[in-house]
């Protein structure tokens, strides 16, 4: 059997993508793969981090002759503005999606647009918040919740309440440490303060605010995002569905959905289903109405209702050059500027639709939580309505596509265990069983893998590749974001195929439990699931997090949001390793501080590893689990 | 009489500031005039607006060879995003501080470090906010009104309470246009969010949210600032104190207090007052202690207590160049990092206080609420026992300074107004006076003159110039910041001197009045001050704000904070002046927007101009000032 064999390659999507490319040629399309070529090589001030704009006195920029910008900041100092200010993006980027979402929540009501699809987890949340349940509406219920929920994000005093899902051990060290974050949009608001001219400059102090700021993120916006969505949306089950660009259909209308806030794609998903539209695509002389997704939004709709992926991050404008696309409804984050004029090179319809995420040369339909049902109808309407207005001769799907398996939300995975677990001896409920075969050596540990594509790697090799290797090793694999895509479109989500040329020890969990070895966790935001996941392992092991068998990957990262992310994943106890750099490299004392022994890893027990050359990443990864395996004193 | 003659001139002061660098030279002194030298040119991207950081997929640069981002992005999406950026900086930081002073009234006690100094503005405030002040104890509704404060921050619903202050024209079209700002922080954080990388791109999106982001400063978090602090300090009166180096005292221990936040200052300048304290300094050989500011601290002291303020912006590395400075304490906010390494070649102690302003080679005592007065006497101590390592070889403080009469908060102009109302006829507290003068063209008009020094202009040369060319056309001038510095500096706030000068109206009614022509209304937070004034200043002409024969200035701004206050300037219908160039020139369609006539103008009946001549500058703010009045059918 050939090694991973059946499974599509970096080579095979590559010449999809030269295909489709070609598409664009005749019709002048622009793309990122040019536009890379005229901003290379980029600027080495801002690459290293060391160029400042925070004053109108400048730009400044160090170089040994000019060791200091004009107010005598010297080169830790801007280096550690910039990289706290681009926390801060990230934590305010992924804290206001989730804002979105608890305003949804507090908008829901019996037959409205938005309903409460699982009473359940909003009692469990409205438990742990001690908010009494009993004998109460659960609208009434999800009002109460929601207010308190957007109350996280500017109350005058206190700290996070999800910080109590942590292990105690974890919250002793935030405590230390003071990195607990209080009211959400604080965070933000203190991180742009202490990097405003002639405040903070010390790098100590401006690393520590980023830990709070990604912690005010991870266990504050991000966690409201994926806790409240849901409530509201249902929390994902194992479902099956197909990943990469051959989910779009010829004969069919395609709708794609990209970014990032489940509110608009839901509706979209709905009323895509409406017999008034099925019968008006057939009019059009669609055989039918076909969503896919992009980025995350694509994430959170194949989590919960198996709605395929036709691609992550820089496979964004492949949907287009299609020439099969009627409609790229778009809501927010990580969406190509691009795809404005690159849509009016074709028929395909690029609507926008969040006040966030205003993008010229497209149509804005402002969706509310008020009107959401009537701005889904229009949107679909629309998108049903351009089927005509197709080109037949640029019309190219390529026929390259995989069966996944997805949903693996925290619970979906307890209860997957719950099903190896004999109920007479053991408690159901816990990762307990999946503690024991790593104990056991069966599986040596975990790689959470996460984060988007950038063209300074070769797209979704560094995400597939690494999989391959750590798979091989007995390493499982938990997933979000464009990381998980990347998976899917390889197949290595699928349960049939996948675990076939994984080691052994996988191969035994995959059959056993029924999971494909490389488990989706959904979207960005949902790396939360992943925190709730290593704080839960933990209790359930008796160790802290930072022992644990287990560490964070973003090999292809690109957006602020991503250092947010690393920020919590380290502050939480887990080592993170990058492929891309930080633009930090400018100061020896932030990378210290960053990636050193003497910084955050003194106070949070983990730190970052950046390491370009991909393979060796994934060497560094095998060896730090194996490392932590035998300070546990488990078998090597 | 020659002109202006007994003012000083900026030659004198350049003359002044060139000796302190050759006390500075014998030490190895590093300088910000070494550091421009050493940082010009700048970078032409980053002076454009034409650089992209906000992923790292770049940097990114627009060129004509790369017209876009790699994302897509173009130059007007990429210089509108930088320019919202900036302003949710400013924004962000004016906030901070306002919450800090929100926090220390929730910490008021009787007999406490921090007292209720001002009961009735207290009231009057709770007032206008719906409370019942009746029989209520003082400190009871401190901490009620502290935390509606603190709650403007992040309530999860409604706009603004202060914005009911606006007269109702304005008000609409705040909200005809949406800008009305929400939670303050909200908008910080979604600045943030549409400018995170795939968000918005559209530049009408972008001023829009800067103009919010401006907003919820101005009509927020700088407003809680200025109020609050009234409240807690005392609402500024006039008061006759001095200004310039010359300030220092070679036979006192000099203590400069430097930075924003009157918290730490105000017990600063209470225990330098304690006799243990005077007896220790005598006992170290000093006749005494001598406060003395720099920046906004400076401004805050001297508005309530007299404190001379020793300099502005760019004079912060003069005051320890006198050699005889024994501590610079500093808050928060335009703090020169260069200070730590300048006060080690000197006996300076440098001492930071906040963990928003963490700076290298600086001794760290952090101060709070709670702990004040005695990291007060910490410090002080510290200072007078630091008067006997001076170098008398090092000691040379220029003998260069000027009367001031300053504490023109709106309260003491409409007290001052009141004394030359007839009480029999007229009703008191009221702007009326100063309508009628206006009115009958005794004054032209006003000029908000505000912000910083920049060494792109000569320092201080614009602020001084232009009041000059102001004053000798009947223009009186309302000043914050270091514009206000610069003027006390010059001499333009002595009352005795500065009149003869100005034109014939505005001698008569300096005379009638009492007032010197340039008018001190505080710190940059301050310019909440102006807002409330022109608000009531149209209330009682009868006008709408931007129909008033005033326009803002802010000839050498640096800072963000600068960027965010001219957006809430503007975006409250005052058209404004600018002497450096934002980030911007490299869009043509962010220039429209924010310069031309179709822009925020549109909406918000005013808009930006920015004008490098500073001559000319001028001339466009009477041609201004003269157009407003025509259109009032007022005397040309």
């Amino acid at each position: 059997m050939k090694e991973w064999e059946g499974l599509t390659t970096v080579e095979e999507m590559e010449a999809a993508t030269a295909a489709l490319l070609e598409n664009g040629k005749k019709v002048g399309a622009d793309s990122w793969q040019q536009r890379v070529k005229n901003q290379t090589p980029h600027c080495g001030f801002g690459e290293a981090g060391t160029c400042c704009r925070i004053c109108s006195m400048g730009p400044c920029r160090i170089t040994p002759k000019a060791p200091r910008g004009i107010c005598g900041c010297d080169v830790h100092g801007i280096v550690g503005r910039n990289y706290l200010r681009f926390t801060a993006g990230g934590a305010a980027t992924h804290s206001d999606h989730g804002r979105t979402i608890c305003h949804t929540l507090y908008e829901t009501r019996e037959g409205g647009n938005y309903q409460v699809k699982d009473p359940e987890k909003l009692k469990r949340i409205a438990g742990e918040w001690g908010v009494e349940t009993e004998g109460k509406d659960i609208y009434d219920l999800a009002h109460e919740v929601a207010l308190m929920a957007l109350e996280e994000y500017g109350k005058p005093f206190g700290i996070s309440r999800w910080l109590s899902r942590a292990p105690e051990h974890t919250r002793e060290l935030w405590k230390n440490y003071d990195v607990e974050p209080r009211a959400i949009d604080r965070e933000v608001s203190q991180s742009m303060h202490m990097t405003h001219m002639g405040c903070s400059s010390m790098p100590e102090a401006l690393i520590h605010q980023a830990m709070r700021a990604g912690l005010c993120d991870g266990w504050g916006g991000s966690m409201c995002g994926t806790e409240f969505s849901d409530v509201l949306f249902g929390t994902p089950k194992p479902i099956d569905t197909e990943a990469n660009l051959g989910v779009m259909k010829e004969d069919h209308v395609n709708i794609i959905v990209h970014g990032h806030d489940p509110s608009l794609s839901e509706m979209i998903v709905l009323h895509a289903q409406d017999p008034e539209f099925i019968e008006l695509a057939k009019a059009q002389g669609a055989k039918g109405i076909n969503i896919a997704g992009v980025c995350c939004t694509s994430n959170e709709v194949t989590m919960r209702h198996g709605i395929p992926m036709a691609g992550n991050f820089l496979q964004q404008e492949n949907v287009v050059l299609t020439g099969a696309c009627e409609a790229v409804v778009v809501d927010v984050q990580c969406i190509f500027p691009a795809l404005g004029p690159l849509s009016k090179c074709f028929h395909t319809k690029f609507i926008t639709t969040s006040e966030i995420a205003r993008i010229p040369d497209s149509e804005f339909i402002q969706f509310n939580e008020k009107t959401a049902g009537e701005n889904a109808k229009q949107i679909v309407k629309a998108a049903v309505e351009n089927f005509k207005n197709r080109k037949p001769e640029l019309v190219h799907i390529p026929n390259i596509k995989h069966k996944a398996r997805v949903g693996y939300s925290l619970e979906a995975i307890k209860t997957e265990l719950d099903g190896v677990t004999n109920s007479h001896v053991d408690e159901l409920g816990t990762l307990k069983p999946l503690a024991d075969v790593v104990k056991a050596g069966v599986l040596r540990g975990a790689v959470a893998m996460v984060g988007c594509n950038n063209p300074k790697v070769r797209p979704d090799t560094a995400h597939i590749e690494l999989m391959k290797k750590l798979l091989k090793n007995d390493i499982i694999l938990i997933v979000t974001g464009c990381s998980a895509q990347a998976a899917a479109k390889a197949g290595l989500m699928d349960p049939e195929l996948a675990p076939k040329y994984c080691g052994e020890g996988i191969q035994r969990v995959c059959k056993l439990v029924g999971i494909p070895p490389v488990l989706h966790m959904g979207s960005c935001v949902d790396i939360s699931r992943m925190m709730v996941l290593v704080a839960d392992l933990a209790k359930d092991w008796g160790c802290n997090i930072s022992q644990l068998p287990a560490v964070g990957c973003a090999p292809e990262w690109m957006s602020e949001k991503a250092v947010s992310i690393g920020n919590y994943v380290v502050a939480t106890g887990i080592d993170t390793y990058l492929g891309v750099d930080p633009y930090t490299k400018g100061s020896s004392e932030v990378t210290e501080l960053l990636q050193g022994e003497n910084g955050v890893k003194k106070h949070l027990e983990a730190n970052f590893t950046v390491e370009l050359d991909i393979e060796k990443l994934g060497d560094r990864m095998i060896e730090a689990i194996e490392q932590k395996r035998k300070a546990l004193g488990l078998n090597s």
